[in-house]
């Protein structure tokens, strides 16, 4: 046996004990004669104490060298409260050097300057910060308890095939090409949708699978090549029963994992009410700064920039100043996030100022404030637009805002519902419908006649779980009838040839009995971010990939040999 | 809410009680006024009845209809001994059909005579006979049980990249093609063995993970495109350690999944004297029938073909009968399993009888008879070859003589440990070594100065857990140190370069202070199947591919799009 106790157990009521010890020098000083050493394993830190009798056996020995030794475990004489561990100390009589170690490439401790490229290079020796592989260890138990809650409540985990067909109707396949059939390709799944589906029709009633879905987008903080997802399907329950389970899991989740009592039913809001408020889809509420609709006041303005527009509305933000510099920055941001441009008025001792200032009358400043609530020291921001113009701008100011101001705090959580999502977003680029969530969503009931009139105002029941601003994930009822699966394939513009090819045994398969169904997927690397207070899922991921897909370790992708392409009856085009 | 119980649910205790039940119509008859419904769901079958006033509205009612009824609970009076639900019945007040369906190409039930890839093509029907869904569950079971196991031991559940490294050292790469680096290709993983070494060497202790893995070889039963690895590495813990885990989790398995109270240690046989025994690194000894060496016997027989040879020996199959026409179909069989040749005796009244028998004399066949153990009805089986031609021809004529005689019980259960094994076996295809395991396998202390005088006599600390005659898994303890690593490859023929390019970020992790590991990883299908009790892991795999790689339902793989190629600097090369 290589140790009797990890480094993070011992306590005082260990005293005397005669313990074996294994792990990683995470410091060493000297003190005269004497050596102190603090071993590191993943439980965490003990302090040796070598005697001038032994110490000389690790006069060589340096951090991250891996010793072995046994010892007597002593009360402190000086009490480190910040360790657990900290009352006691190892005296060492015996000490082995289990491996050596060079200098590493970067420091192993909880803050690190380590750019983050030398971190990915160097992966093993940045997990073995503590911060780290506390972050993998709140992943771990996050699974652990959204396992157990649907496991005890009667879902099967199924898993889905990894090499399926290439379906490019929502995001970018990542291909596989096939050695055995040549010119042929499977795709690596962008979810396990049609397959989920495909066991409810085949009866299994209540489905999960923590699965690996891949889509071959440019990288980002919150995104990956590949990603996880809890993958959920039921038959024969509603909406409503759908999201009821769904906040009983994440409760269990935020009491298990994070000690916290979240209370239920989850908030509510239409996907309309949220653009309006909050000018986001994923609206984080743990802030105000709610907008306020100015159409109605300024209707009758002589600002040009408020005159004949859709949409006019504005937020306060409340005690921010920001200067002339900052207000350009500003409206440079919004005009990036879409927007035509930001009217700021700035409050101080009852009055606004600002360069839009002199085009408001007495009676419509007194009214703004009013209507806004602004006091002193506060800003008033407002934009101009179409209406999704205006709120996805509005909305990402407030975000940026709220950032500037630290008031996304990491340790604070509110989940949400979005519900009664759009069915069909119109696509300028595409010149066609194109589906707010897939094409398998279940419109509403009441809204079918409009699929044959006006299909942008079809709503769904689809339903997204939002988490301080993010979408942790959603869901919808399904379409279980296949003369209406046909219909919506056809409003985004697939033709019966298309609709056969790429859909053809999925349509097909609702003629045998299938059930009224529905679910969900929740993105588990952003739960593990989020439970984890960090802003990257790069954090929550063992062997993530660069922003330009890369892995700085093994150097993936990379060119293979000639041989592999020709048995694969493929060949790379240089351009 | 669609119903109050589940359809396997109901029993005499809930006599009387008003009752709401949705599911599959799986049998439909009519007596006289009245029309009975089988009613099915996941959880089983409820006996509907609908009497005169009610019968009409299920009058178009056909199989595999989604039905809602509402009614009460009765007692039969003919009890269905065979069903659970066989004590009660619904008397139906209610009925709404929730959906309709087409006739199925396949019989929803049990027992099926679909062909395979009818069955795969229909999977979503395929997969609602009961024994699949019971197989699915099976499935489901042993992965919560191992979970469990592990979580509560301490096992960290860690996710590995899925877009890795080409290093085409084992089976043959699936291959993803890079749209950011054109040129560069991701691999999909063979296993995560480097990753789950670098989580040791990041010092997380104990991993584990279910890994997706995929090896582009040819399908077979037991092999699919991928397979799902139940992945696991510790540091700091003996080859014993490891092996003691793993038999206490595979027993509670056994417990908890069949009931089963298997008994520990299991039995540990070296590798040599497993295949001198049974001719097999993965032994089924379930039934007897080991081999005997009959070199020493026959040293100065007459007989041509037992002269010379390396190896000689037999075994007895008993009461076992084989025609002559059979024997030549044996003989056959051990010649395309490279076998030379067959003797065969067979056993009557006290005598042999056989070709050969003209070759031996009279004391040689009383010396045989008795070596042997042989008693009249039984059937003696000899090879002459080299050691492992001999063994292997031999061990694959055993498993063929014990299926014919019916003798592997799907129902009987025998673990084994395979261990010593080889390290190195020299392919005559390559001209050179190659690994038995893999090249992180590290070598007997006591063997290691046999690498530089004689790779081929080398034995590892490497571990194979066998049930029935298939290997679940194997594992062994890993080098640790850079230069034996280095030395390892060399003998496996990799230049310094190749090293450099295919393992370089591996090696050099190994001087940061790498601890002592090992690990194993165990066929997660191939455990499915077994204690299924089924013979082909298609019958464990929700939407398995069949024998060329195909998936019959989607038919992927497909041809894609010339853009998704262009997007991927690829392009078809037609020979």
């Amino acid at each position: 046996m290589y140790r009797t106790h990890y480094n993070g157990e011992l306590r005082a009521n260990n005293e005397k004990e005669k313990v074996k010890l294994v792990g990683w020098v995470s410091k060493k000083r000297n003190f005269g004669q004497l050596c102190f050493i603090d071993l590191r394993d993943t439980t965490g830190i003990t302090q040796l104490v070598f005697d001038e009798a032994i110490a000389p056996k690790v006069k060589d020995v340096r951090n991250e060298y891996i010793l072995q030794v046994s010892g007597t475990v002593e009360k402190r004489k000086d009490i480190n409260p910040t360790l657990p561990t900290g009352e006691i100390e190892v005296i060492v009589d015996d000490v082995k050097i289990i491996n050596t170690a060079k200098t590493t490439p970067l420091i192993i401790a909880d803050e690190t300057d380590a750019l983050e490229d030398t971190r990915m290079e160097y992966r093993y020796l940045d997990l073995r910060r503590p911060i780290m592989q506390s972050r993998l260890k709140t992943r771990a138990k996050i699974s652990r308890s959204m396992r157990d809650y649907l496991d005890h409540h009667g879902f099967l985990e199924v898993e889905t095939p990894m090499l399926g067909k290439s379906t490019p109707e929502g995001a970018r396949d990542y291909l596989v090409p096939s050695r055995v059939h040549p010119g042929s390709f499977y795709a690596l799944p962008q979810s396990p949708q049609l397959y989920k589906q495909l066991l409810m029709i085949a009866g299994l009633d209540k489905y999960y699978q923590f699965a690996r879905c891949f889509r071959d987008e440019d990288l980002r903080a919150d995104r990956q090549t590949d990603f996880t997802q809890v993958d959920i399907e039921t038959s024969f329950l509603s909406e409503q029963e759908i999201m009821d389970f769904t906040e009983e899991m994440l409760c269990k989740v935020m009491k298990e994992v994070k000690g916290i009592e979240v209370k239920r039913p989850f908030l509510k809001i239409t996907w309309e009410d949220a653009m309006n408020r909050y000018g986001s889809d994923k609206p984080d509420n743990r802030f105000g700064m709610e907008f306020v609709d100015l159409g109605p006041m300024f209707a009758k303005s002589e600002f040009p920039v408020f005159q004949n527009v859709e949409t006019l509305k504005g937020f306060v933000a409340p005690a921010f100043h920001a200067s002339n510099k900052e207000v350009k920055k500003l409206t440079e941001f919004v005009k990036k996030n879409g927007g035509k441009g930001l009217v700021v008025f700035k409050m101080q001792e009852g009055t606004l100022s600002g360069p839009a200032r002199k085009f408001l009358s007495d009676e419509d400043e007194k009214a703004l404030i009013e209507t806004m609530g602004a006091n002193d020291g506060d800003t008033i921001f407002i934009v101009a637009d179409t209406w999704r113009k205006a709120c996805t701008a509005l909305g990402a100011l407030r975000n940026e805002i709220a950032s500037q101001k630290g008031l996304k705090k990491p340790n604070e959580f509110s989940f949400l519902w979005i519900v009664d999502f759009p069915m069909f977003e119109w696509s300028e680029e595409e010149g066609r419908y194109v589906s707010e969530h897939h094409p398998f969503t279940m419109p509403k009931t009441e809204d079918l006649p409009l699929l044959d009139t006006d299909p942008s105002k079809v709503k769904t029941n689809a339903y997204d779980i939002i988490l301080n601003g993010y979408e942790l994930g959603g869901g919808s009822m399904r379409i279980y009838d296949n003369a209406l699966q046909k219909k919506i394939f056809q409003i985004l513009g697939l033709s019966d040839e298309d609709i056969q090819n790429k859909f053809g045994f999925f349509v097909d398969a609702f003629q045998y009995g299938t059930p009224p169904h529905g679910g969900l997927a929740l993105g588990f690397d952003r739960v593990a971010m989020l439970l984890a207070e960090t802003d990257s899922i790069r954090d929550v991921i063992a062997f993530p990939k660069n922003a330009s897909a890369k892995d700085p370790m093994s150097k993936a992708p990379c060119p293979v040999d000639e041989k592999q392409l020709d048995e694969l009856h493929i060949q790379i085009e240089h351009d």
